[in-house]
């Protein structure tokens, strides 16, 4: 384990919807950083459930504990449930960093699809329930299974890091990069976060075609 | 220059908006690799000027003659006049693989941002308006400056490649694979082209923020 960034020092990370692959899979490799995470759950029980399943400092609660609990706030649940949650969560997640990972796609028998989003993105949902939070999208596009796979020691993508405010992208990037193999790379402000997110549908055609784990990395940097 | 692929022995390209900086650079490169080309400009002077000024098997024709002399048409012209464009070639682009390259933005103080679009995307207008064509979308994020640079020997990124044929995507894929460095990948249907043309707007903060040209690779593939 490298030492952490000093941005992170001191810092408790929570992952709300950390019971599903890609909150599991994040949190796995915060904690292996050795960043102190909380998991959050509908069901506190199945939260301790996971994260007794984690190695390093991993500890479980429901939703709103974990969002009290963190510093930094990963939100990683399904699209459905997404703008309940956060309205629902708006006091716990003041003044916080709160770091979307949500992909509002649809399925059907020719894959995956983005979906509309009256607010343009879940970055910007979140951003419009939570005033008094600070939004950064990120995460969208990283591989639930290699994350989750402890086998993968290093994980070939890079992160993009969307928001407005530099102090919170920043920070994000660093986040990102305490995974091994992952850059954190800004990618614009919140208002290109759709995009982000609706490209999770082209990787899940990649890797459909191609037999992959796709990700994605930026060149030239 | 190595040999061209077999899908491509015989192949003419034209480039419609071949005056500007992407069409250009494409036809640089399209014409290095060995491909004929044509041009095409509103103005076909202007279309022969700028052809004249490039190397290998390149000639300037107006959009109309362009579009009829090209097996394969590439349509790299403002988003501004698109559909107006299409429309009016309907018949010349009858029976020919589109490739839609047309990225929809806006630009404000604060950087570039996603247009929206009636149709969904550039491409599926495209397709819209052209239902005897096979329109693909691809050449999305390639960096006119390298394209345009002659000192660039290789062009390190991936090419995107989206539509709902087969043997077009195939054959796109191919095309992209002839510029040095450039791997075309295909990226999902038509239908998740919107996020691949607005991606743009993220490689373009991506490059003020670094001082880059950026691209993007695909990982794992």
């Amino acid at each position: 384990m490298s030492a952490l960034p000093e941005s992170l020092a001191g810092t408790t990370v929570a992952v709300l919807g950390g019971t599903g692959p890609q909150g599991r899979g994040l949190a796995r490799r915060f904690a292996a950083a050795g960043i102190p995470v909380v998991l959050g759950s509908r069901s506190a029980e199945r939260a301790e459930d996971a994260a007794r399943e984690l190695p390093g400092e991993v500890r479980g609660l429901d939703n709103a504990g974990a969002a009290a609990a963190g510093d930094i706030v990963v939100v990683a649940v399904p699209w459905e449930g997404h703008g309940e949650l956060l309205t629902a969560l708006k006091g716990e997640l003041a003044g916080k960093v709160v770091v979307d990972c949500v992909n509002p796609l649809g399925f059907d028998k020719q894959g995956a699809y983005a979906l509309a989003v009256e607010e343009g993105s879940a970055a910007q949902q979140a951003q419009a329930i939570l005033g008094d939070s600070t939004v950064v999208g990120a995460f969208h596009n990283v591989s639930a299974v290699k994350l989750e796979d402890p086998e993968v020691e290093s994980v070939d993508t890079d992160v993009l890091v969307l928001g407005d405010v530099r102090e919170a992208t920043d920070l994000v990037q660093d986040l990102a990069g305490v995974i091994p193999g992952v850059r954190g790379v800004y990618g614009g402000r919140l208002r290109n976060a759709h995009q982000v997110e609706a490209l999770t549908a082209n990787l899940i055609s990649v890797n459909r075609r191609y037999k992959a784990h796709a990700g994605v990395r930026i060149t030239d940097i």
